[in-house]
């Protein structure tokens, strides 16, 4: 079954065709400045790479663009549309909604919508992806998974925050957590390996937004994204975990209001704030090794509230038998791997520092062979997640 | 040498009179609701408890009626005010001139009042006990004993938020750390038991404000409160750590201003805010014993929280030979005490569950025999601190 996974955020969309069956991956590319110029990077298998620069005015006129290089004459991985079968949406926001991924129907949308006040970026722009698919495509169904429905099997006492409890019982007040298919996914690859039921698992997803994931049992227990994507780690642009107290402070310091202070928080803090030299991990590990100092301070923060989360989700499982680190940094900076595993050899932690070394885009061990938890990098594949979800909602149907 | 230990706060005033040679306590007391009406309850020695409830409209007064008490007949225990050779003040906020305590002068003043604005609700009230003094006492010389000061030691790593850079060389914004003269004491206790100098203690300062501190051969590498308070472990009702993307979500759903959202997590949140029961934690855990569903949540999630800090921290010190706990909580609650160590065998910290039983006013060890990490519980004594830093700063000059 052909199925085609689609991520529309405010002003770009990622898809990929997949064969849901069988996993194989016929077609990948990346919309950007949808209603400012347009640009689109297509990709036809794995191999051959195309790229478009034209006027992209709206996300309609990019799908119907993306549509057609799939069924165009040079381009073409298949003869018509109506070889897609199903559509798989990703969606950010599921609330206390959707603990799993929905065949979407009215209601369904009506929900996502009620959910925009918790995700205004990301669930409008979802949303119109859903329906411009459902008008392109009136006859195929479409499916939603959400990047919170994951964190739903978190217990209270972990999603909770120490606030008036009617705060979540009135205004739904509570951690959500993101990066949910990717937590999922990976976490259950090392299952597979580990192969065994009662598993303590913790999933580093460090990309450009970052996030750790505490999963015991296959479940989500606890994780580091919290009623928005600012808690937690410290990110490319995000500042991660910071004193609430540190928001009037800088309001009054920097004359700006509480929403500018949340945007600076988001957009210009995190790694590019520290380093001041770019949000890009790479560059800023380059002019580290150039002497930079700042640089160096913010990869000695970025790694040391890694260690945080990975320390107290250990704690909080009583031990941790796979470690696995996923997305843009997880998976191709050994630098960071070795760092935030360093020093805890106390705790049964032990990183292979050879087998450590380089990218990986397979499953890789990088633990010693004494090392009591084990030490994965695994590639995510969030819409590999979607695809099969989709299959398996449609099949059902 | 007999030392007039004073902890002035807006509409208090805790104060002893102490031997700061020996240790011996002469006297002590706390004045309260100065303003309003006026309290004042006064212990002689260890034993002997007074109670006066009289108007006391200004600080001034306080102390004026605390000096006469310490020498009036029947509850004099020194025959004159000249007996008191030197007062050592407890000062919230020292920022970064405050590394120790310090003789204060008129340039120690002006300093601790340029620190206002991040200790806007104590560092006015410190300044007035002091000046108060030396005018009631102009020929006796005052120390400053800081709050922060303890934190100093903080590598650069642990002290910053990942914010832009500019914001903490331009406007000072970056974790300080509290309760840093209880960190000392109580670590300082606990390397003398240890008996080494390259040692990783972590306190855990649990009172009805609450604070971890990492202790890496006696200086603090890093603790949970920040740049205020607000940080950190939940509190008796503070919410400790949280999104900071909470603030304008709240702002808007319950029509409150940045400050007066603050001024909830600060006051209204916490154990307080989540039970709805209490913030003092004793009430809290009878009525979770008494089988109240959100108190029994309300302590799975300070514990949880504890733990989170203190196993983050034994992996920031690549290990840890000992947990203190101290301050209310810590000394008197063996349900808290074993919840947070539960589960962490892995990592080598093994509580004794029948040596735990208990209050305790002296230091105990409550870990098992085969435990790598030594557990105590150690009675604090921030007030000794300054006594003793008085004395020698006295000395010196």
């Amino acid at each position: 079954m052909l199925v085609f996974v689609l991520n529309a955020g405010s002003s770009s969309l990622k898809y990929q065709l997949i064969n849901a069956k069988t996993g194989e991956l016929k077609a990948s590319g990346l919309v950007e400045r949808i209603g400012i110029d347009g640009i689109l990077k297509h990709e036809i298998g794995e191999n051959k790479k195309l790229t478009f620069e034209l006027p992209i005015p709206t996300h309609k006129e990019a799908i119907e663009l993306v549509l057609r290089i799939l069924t165009n004459d040079e381009t073409k991985v298949i003869n018509s549309i109506t070889e897609i079968e199903a559509i798989g949406h990703r969606v950010v926001h599921g609330g206390e909604y959707f603990k799993q991924s929905i065949l979407i129907n009215e209601d369904v949308i009506k929900k996502i919508e009620e959910l925009i006040p918790l995700a205004p970026l990301h669930n409008p722009a979802n949303i119109l992806g859903i329906k411009i698919c459902k008008e392109l495509m009136p006859n195929v169904p479409n499916v939603a998974t959400f990047d919170t429905a994951f964190h739903q099997t978190m217990p209270e006492e972990n999603f909770l925050y120490a606030v008036p409890y009617s705060d979540y019982t009135e205004h739904h007040l509570r951690k959500y957590g993101f990066h949910g298919t990717s937590h999922y996914y990976v976490s259950n690859e090392a299952i597979k390996i580990l192969n065994k039921k009662d598993s303590k698992i913790i999933v580093c997803h460090l990309g450009n937004g970052s996030s750790v994931c505490a999963v015991k049992d296959g479940k989500s227990i606890n994780t580091s994204m919290g009623l928005t994507p600012l808690e937690g780690l410290i990110m490319g642009t995000r500042s991660g975990d910071i004193d609430a107290g540190v928001i009037p402070y800088l309001m009054e310091k920097k004359g700006l209001d509480t929403h500018q202070i949340i945007n600076y928080l988001n957009k210009k803090s995190g790694i590019l704030g520290i380093s001041g030299i770019s949000s890009d991990l790479r560059e800023v590990i380059k002019a580290s090794n150039d002497g930079d100092k700042r640089s160096k301070i913010a990869i000695e923060m970025l790694c040391g509230r890694i260690k945080k989360y990975l320390c107290s989700y250990a704690g909080l499982m009583h031990g941790v038998d796979a470690i696995c680190f996923t997305a843009g940094i997880g998976e191709n900076s050994d630098l960071i791997r070795e760092k935030v595993c360093q020093g805890l050899e106390f705790m049964g932690i032990e990183i292979d520092t050879e087998k450590n070394k380089g990218r990986f885009t397979q499953i890789k061990e990088i633990n010693k062979e004494s090392s009591k938890t084990k030490i994965f990098v695994i590639p995510t594949n969030e819409e590999l997640v979607i695809a099969k979800d989709t299959f398996n909602l449609i099949k059902k149907s």
